[in-house]
């Protein structure tokens, strides 16, 4: 492709809108550029790296044997109320009635639309296990899209949704998944870092994320270096330390009048005490019933976790009016003391607190000298705060690590939590009717495009993996005369007639101007038809990330090419 | 691909709500199955079928030069408040606000998205000409949805915007896509009727439709069959036939008491005349100001000409409440004598007649003897009826017959609607300032497929084209023991192996029940691996189309397979 009859249109300086790498460089490179916040046009050479991206992924999920489908993406709100969803899905989820008065979904995701296809093709085990996918268009209402294309209203997804018969087919299937996850990333040319995570409510057991680490990550991961352990820190588990402080005689119990003292900060200036003495103590609503949580001071409630424990599907910090009803105090004077009338769940640190100091259910009072066992009773006990670098992991014990991380793949076990509320039966080999299990499997498609811009870049540009690259090659010519011109061309002729995509740069700018571009636009081959190919014949070839360069005979051009762009399968 | 491991859900019923051939045979073959009504689901099938066809129009669009890119499917309000389409979509638009207040359309077509974008990237006469497309997934809130995938209410385009800098450059743009879009539905199989379309009031002079003729085609074609001229009916011209009725003798007008007759039905009986006797006559609101539009009984009023002639950009029959204010009778009544005073638009034919019936805007009364010139005036006189079949082509006065047809495709000169109220400018040669010309061109992706379905089928299932078939071949074997479906399994291997893509129908039922699958999902070449092949080592080759077969042996099968599929790109 000439540069003089496409449409790349690079650009010198960062837009002002872009806070991370990724986002300015596709900007910059003429990949992609913004329609409305949230909203992006892909660009020629934009669309080609999408398109070899989701091109990867759909031979690896053929060659998993999975079957590719295209659903509607507005989606019948029948389906949604038959999982129950329609009325679950929170103000994220796009709705639009047409002109009959039907509902839809934009979809932001189909288990309901798979699940209920599957169910019309399916009637017997001998039709399992089937593994259905589709790499379609999904929509979500962000509130604060961001990032260019890693969290925008409108994207392309890669969805799979898996169906077995029972527990050992569904570990089958998921384990095929997760073999393709990594073959895919890595033919992207992406390093990712597969983490534990969060399996919600959903009843499922097992999730992976595939994370791609980056100082501007949405997600935490905890990681250890010693043994390995990975997840999010949604799902993070941490080894507590044994740190009863056994030297600490216990003191009683004391009000104190604390005016206007509320946060942790202002409760260790007014105290003069280390955060992990004071228990912090909030009310929640888990599914409208008030809850409330106590940890120490030096850690973060995880609302998951917590979430989890109680079994709840939604969980919420309760309003004031709530929380003064629980404790008969204002907002910032909880606390466990003398065990309020409402569940209370303790985190395991809360055990190990010697004279600790709490709020006092009355306004702008504190108690101190609070010693569980004595002063209030645990029974609810469970691990309800996020684990953080320093912790220690709960495997080998030693310490972890945080991360940032991008989000591009996710893999889970779903249970049967849409077979069974969709009502779908095969008959098993004895001829009873069972429930298939289900596995789903997503991959965001434009934030793995990102996500390989974020690990592949330096001051000028792009460096693009080859199996992803717009182009196999970036030709430029470097040529005054006519016959000049002509002798480049004939090279941009020989390499397309040799099956290669070039990207030509035959605009009549200066040599700094074109080569800056291809530094920018990064395809990872450069040749270069210039003076030294004028005087010797010989065209120059460098490496857009080593820098690397050699000169080549014009004879043996194709053959070397070929060689430097292979690309393992 | 194995059946047993594959979805292809055959039906041997026709669906109840499927009406025409390609609707019943697309769901029987399970190439897609309905969602809600107006939305399918692409089974493995199916999707392959609409993914050649996508990859045929992308290749012969990349080859003309045009450049693909990927736009939103929502898309902001400010850029239809920029064309001035917002407030003029209509109801076949779906619009949608997010959570922050922002309005989009999910897109029906985006004319003004690319405008924008073209308009961000160009400066200059250099820059031009350029032809940019996506095939993407498109919305349209029909009210009646049908015909399966024909009419949907989410749907594939391929849509293309050109960008000239004069109507030569337009002209050029133009025939190129004319080429284009030969070679894409040649290549698709399908036979393609090319004829003059109406530009509307969009200011565009060239406007062409492919269509394909079917018996349920929502569109009217009028062909000459001597000269060629081919026209849809929205559009079509026709000669008049002159036959000013010279023998009789002009009578004087005369008022009747026409009580309840009101059709043109009850007024053929009342007088017992022919309907070419009666000047009908119809109260139009153009723009909101009323018109009355006259023609003969025996022509339909073309509301799109009459649209034209008045310049208009809307037209609807006027509510009964204009009608009456206009001529001062209830609806029914309406003629032209004595001059009305409204706008009055005469057809051509209304000129020949002689001793006329028409309303004599008084309740329930006629005039007879009406002469066009005596008891009114013809001031506006234009074409603003439709051709029908055994009118005159206007081309070489021979009669036309007519056709119905589905409209696969429209290539359209669409001027400088777009570029001028989105303020587009480039630099000519002299440095001067000018608006660029726009020409548009789509194709419906999924009515393409519908429509080779239509043209493609006999009374046992569909007969595809090899360019667009699902798979290569169609393996059946018809084994019984173990080594003879380990022989039928080599074969489907080695297929395989010879980079064939193979449906393999290695299930455990009845040879007729293979066969009558086979002929319903309609691969052309189908391969039988049974008795025969047991006996004496040779496969069956069984042309689906022509029902021809041949013997071949093992070791020359792949050659065969490979010339007997040969396709022609």
């Amino acid at each position: 492709m000439r540069i003089s009859r496409y449409i790349i249109p690079t650009l010198k300086d960062d837009p002002s809108d872009a806070v991370i790498v990724s986002h300015r460089l596709m900007i910059r490179a003429g990949l992609i550029r913004k329609e409305s916040a949230g909203m992006y046009v892909y660009l020629p050479s934009g669309l080609k790296v999408l398109r070899k991206i989701i091109n990867i992924i759909k031979e690896e999920m053929d060659r998993s044997g999975a079957l590719e489908f295209l659903m509607p993406e507005l989606t019948s709100a029948d389906l949604w109320k038959e999982s129950g969803r329609w009325d679950t899905m929170g103000p994220e989820m796009f709705r639009i009635e047409d002109r009959n008065g039907m509902e839809y979904s934009l979809a932001p995701t189909h288990e309901e639309a798979f699940t209920a296809v599957v169910r019309s093709v399916i009637s017997s085990y001998r039709d399992l296990p089937v593994n259905v996918y589709q790499i379609n268009t999904k929509f979500r209402d962000e509130i604060r899209p961001r990032y260019g294309v890693i969290r925008s209203k409108e994207f392309i997804m890669k969805d799979a949704y898996s169906f077995d018969i029972d527990d050992e087919g569904l570990e089958k299937s998921y384990q095929t998944m997760r073999k393709t996850y990594r073959r895919i990333f890595e033919r992207c040319g992406l390093e990712t870092i597969p983490v534990e995570a969060d399996t919600g409510s959903m009843g499922g057991s097992d999730s992976e994320e595939f994370m791609v680490a980056s100082e501007v990550g949405e997600e935490t991961l905890l990681l250890c270096g010693q043994c390995g352990y990975r997840a999010n820190q949604e799902k993070a588990e941490y080894k507590i330390t044994i740190q009863r402080n056994g030297a600490e005689r216990s003191e009683d119990l004391e009000i104190v009048d604390t005016p206007g003292v509320k946060t942790i900060e202002d409760l260790v200036k007014f105290f003069n005490c280390p955060e992990e003495k004071f228990l912090k103590s909030m009310i929640y609503l888990a599914d409208d019933d008030p809850v409330m949580a106590v940890v120490t001071g030096d850690r973060e409630i995880n609302e998951l976790k917590l979430k989890n424990y109680l079994g709840a599907n939604s969980i919420e910090i309760a309003p004031d009016a709530a929380v003064e009803k629980v404790t008969g105090a204002p907002v910032g004077f909880a606390g466990p003391v003398n065990d309020l009338k409402v569940k209370t769940v303790y985190d395991r640190s809360v055990r190990e607190v010697v004279n600790g100091i709490t709020g006092a259910n009355k306004a702008d009072k504190h108690y101190k000298g609070v010693n569980p066992g004595r002063d209030f009773t645990i029974k609810d006990e469970a691990d309800i705060t996020s684990a953080k670098g320093g912790d220690l992991c709960p495997l080998c014990g030693k310490p972890m690590y945080e991360k940032k991380g991008i989000e591009v793949g996710h893999i889970f076990k779903l249970g049967r939590k849409y077979t069974e509320s969709m009502n779908v039966k095969v008959l098993d080999k004895k001829g009873k009717e069972i429930t298939p299990i289900m596995g789903c499997y997503g991959i965001g498609v434009n934030r793995t495009m990102s996500a390989i811009v974020e690990q592949h870049n330096d001051e000028r540009g792009i460096i693009w993996p080859q199996s992803v690259s717009p182009f196999d090659v970036h030709l430029i010519g470097i040529a005054k005369s006519e016959s000049e011109i002509s002798e480049a061309d004939k090279i941009y002729h020989a390499l397309i007639n040799s099956g290669f995509d070039v990207l030509y740069d035959d605009r009549n700018v200066s040599p700094g101007f074109k080569f800056a571009d291809a530094d920018l636009i990064g395809i990872p081959l450069r040749l270069i038809v210039g003076k030294s190919y004028f005087k010797d014949g010989k065209i120059e070839l460098k490496l857009r990330k080593s820098g690397e360069t050699e000169h080549v005979e014009k004879g043996l051009l194709v053959e070397r090419v070929r060689e430097l762009i292979k690309i393992d399968n």
